[in-house]
């Protein structure tokens, strides 16, 4: 007779199909490390649904034996949410199965689409129809809708375009019990009680398996602009957003601040790079975009860079003139972060302030870690226009790798303590998962997670969706 | 010794002082009516806080007591949400004194404001700094923030900038426990767990009571254009709403459908008003928006507008050339509510469907309902943009209110059932409160419901915040 996993799993392959139950080793080795290797999970298996009815069967499977399950989209995640726990008790419900279009809404702009689809083939399946799904990301060819909501990723145009929750109308969801909740809703205005997609979106997973989502589209751009721009501080960067706004409005997509030192590693380790504006301390560099191609979108920018000259605020700036141009722009801001991994050790935040908190917040960060970690090297980019630093530091030269690593809990500390004391966000775009549950129990006032502890166990009584993720 | 009621009262008035506490009945009369007198309710008191802690008192005095709450802003709502039922044991929260601006952040483009300020109020703090709070609504000189988001009130400017919860990055809410919640955080970024914002908006008071917001800013439009265009047909309304989005992008910020009844209607009782285009069969006002001053906008909308006549959905248009001639054609569109209401008797409906499914949805409904209720007027108008329309029907000529008002469930059948067919809403911008309560339980799948009603009891397990309003 079966012992009662083996019939669970037979069970299991009943309703997918026996190729998709993965219980060997090796199959399931790419399942159990999280992209950048910081956890290593164990799995009785990984199963792969592939429509929204075998990811429901699955569910109510594992409800009845008690299983765990850990859903996965790509698997790009940076803070462990998708990587199964060490008791090797879960199943890793890959999404990767259920990646079709279900349909495009030229009149309704909108893409309804499966949550194991890629974000590219979300873009691309927009551009086919000359439509733009703007959530732009590094991990864009790997990582899925789902993974995108589940986290509610960001990236380079939230100025413009929002979140991956700003960009969701609907969801369809197979909840903690096994039952389906189809929300997949094309609608831009539907007040008919509480807004249910806002608490799956952002749950990594813990409240459900958001199966596929209605997205938001826009008309493609037809004209762009990108342009490098040397400011001489921070503030004078944060005063050039507030002035590209007023002349650029929405034709303003991207404003991301580099540091000098972020550019010169950037140069450095991808030497075939351009060096257009050497030798300033800070750089933005702005992307506008207009779907109309008879407006005149350089010459606003080029008059506005102007001002911004006038007011002490740019120092010097230069416009991608082609394609190749403004590609070669944004690989130096793109670069950064493979840069900064082959120029050795380094501690990361992913954080966010008020924008007009970032400058005194980057002044006081630098005192205490030059203070406590004496010869770190900042290596500041992000979307400033939302508030969002990616606070990298490096370690000195020469340094070696693990005592630069056994300060990462003192500059982590320092870092969010002036974050939290600025009204800020320990993690502005990656999530909690598994890297951030101790920080956020230290700075989520108790009575937040209290209301988040008290909506998870409504929705999953059991605690047997994704557990210990995020709470 | 005082009754327990007298008790709580008293207690009540040393906690906001008692010139706030109104008993007598001339005094509550205009809390307990709604703004179209469709509800009158009773409640043992009116209490008027000033602040925060103030709520916070009252809700704690109210929940030792048993008693129930009912949060009121402006009382402009259209559904009795903020009505009290008419058992008379409630208490009626008025949020009316807290109506500070706490403060505007330029470079974060933020504006905090307490829930018992105006709309008007929020648009002219944030225009006093050249910004714009773009939430515009016909009640904007009385409805008040609080009211705002738990109604997740939108308007004419949705499609460019957002319903009411797209404008909101935080919120301080009252918990029906009686603790506050200080969720008012000015980040754009913040991926920290459950976003708990979003149950409170939209949520009508019954999850707890909104106390002030932080709200996205935006920089004042310069350059304004306002369009009346001729349309031979909703479909060719629909397809001129891509193509301007196309041609305008951002810069397109309203896109109101009008029949030619309803606009006639209009004119009709608004006789001062002029008749730019007259004969055709629907109308369409487009508002277009720049902060830019520089920008060719009217070049863009006339080009638009030109390719819209070349592709034979465009019959004629009219482009406001002065301040009051834009205002004259939205007078067009706004007075149409006022024009309705003195033509006779109409039932209402506040429904949207997917863009896309609008013409068929508007074929179906015409024939069902002239079948149904012959000689009935068509009194259609709305945001298209947001595929919201305010589907309206007047009374046949001549024809007694009374009996016309006794279809109105024949209408609203006919109009919901074919709404929920599309995959469309039965209330797209003015909530469920108690006018829609018996739809939404016909409408919403239980298991929308049911989810609705774990979070109920999960943050309001004793039912004492705005009961029977919306579950």
């Amino acid at each position: 007779m079966a012992e009662p996993g083996a019939t669970l799993l037979a069970r299991v392959a009943s309703a997918v199909g026996p190729t998709h139950v993965l219980t060997s080793s090796a199959d399931l080795e790419p399942y159990l490390v999280d992209w950048r290797g910081r956890y290593r999970g164990a799995a009785r298996a990984v199963v792969r649904p592939a429509s929204t009815e075998e990811v429901a069967a699955v569910v109510r499977l594992c409800i009845e034996n008690g299983v765990p399950m850990v859903p996965q989209g790509g698997n790009t995640g940076l803070c462990g949410a998708a990587t199964p726990g060490t008791a090797g008790d879960a199943i890793v419900l890959s999404l990767s199965r259920m990646n079709r279009v279900r349909g495009l809404d030229i009149a309704n702009a909108t893409l309804t689409v499966e949550a194991g689809a890629t974000l590219a083939q979300a873009q691309t399946a927009a551009a086919e129809r000359e439509m733009l799904f703007p959530l732009s990301l590094a991990s864009e060819g790997s990582c899925t809708i789902g993974g995108n909501l589940s986290t509610n990723a960001g990236g380079t145009a939230v100025l413009r375009f929002g979140n991956a929750r700003e960009l969701t109308l609907g969801l369809e969801v197979v909840l903690p019990d096994g039952r389906v909740w189809n929300g997949l809703r094309g609608l831009r205005k539907d007040n008919t009680g509480y807004d249910l997609k806002h608490l799956f979106i952002g749950a990594e997973g813990t409240l459900g398996i958001i199966t596929a989502a209605v997205l938001k589209l826009f008309p493609a751009p037809r004209a762009r602009a990108t342009a490098l721009v040397a400011a001489p501080s921070v503030d004078a960067a944060v005063r050039l957003l507030t002035l590209l706004k007023g002349a650029l409005a929405d034709r303003l997509v991207g404003f991301e601040l580099i540091s000098g030192l972020s550019l010169a590693l950037s140069r450095k380790h991808h030497p075939q790079s351009p060096d257009p504006l050497p030798g300033h301390a800070w750089y933005v560099l702005v992307q506008v975009d207009d779907p109309a191609d008879n407006t005149n979108l350089r010459e606003s920018l080029e008059q506005a860079l102007a001002k911004g000259i006038d007011d002490g605020i740019v120092e010097d700036a230069t416009i991608g003139q082609s394609d190749a141009q403004r590609a070669e722009l944004w690989a130096l801001r793109e670069n950064i972060s493979e840069a900064q991994r082959r120029e050795g050790p380094n501690i990361k935040h992913d954080i966010s302030v008020p924008v007009s908190a970032i400058p005194q917040f980057l002044r006081d960060a630098q005192t205490a870690l030059s203070s406590a970690l004496p010869g770190v090297r900042f290596v500041i980019f992000g979307h400033v226009g939302d508030g969002n630093l990616h606070y990298n530091l490096s370690a000195p030269e020469g340094e070696p790798a693990q005592r630069f690593m056994e300060q990462a809990g003192i500059a982590n500390r320092i870092v969010h303590d002036l974050v939290s004391a600025a009204g800020g966000s320990i993690s502005a775009e990656h999530g909690i998962g598994q890297l951030k549950r101790d920080e956020l129990k230290r700075y989520k006032a108790p009575i937040e997670l209290e209301l988040m502890a008290r909506i998870k166990a409504a929705l999953d009584p059991q605690n047997l969706m994704n557990p210990a993720k995020v709470l």
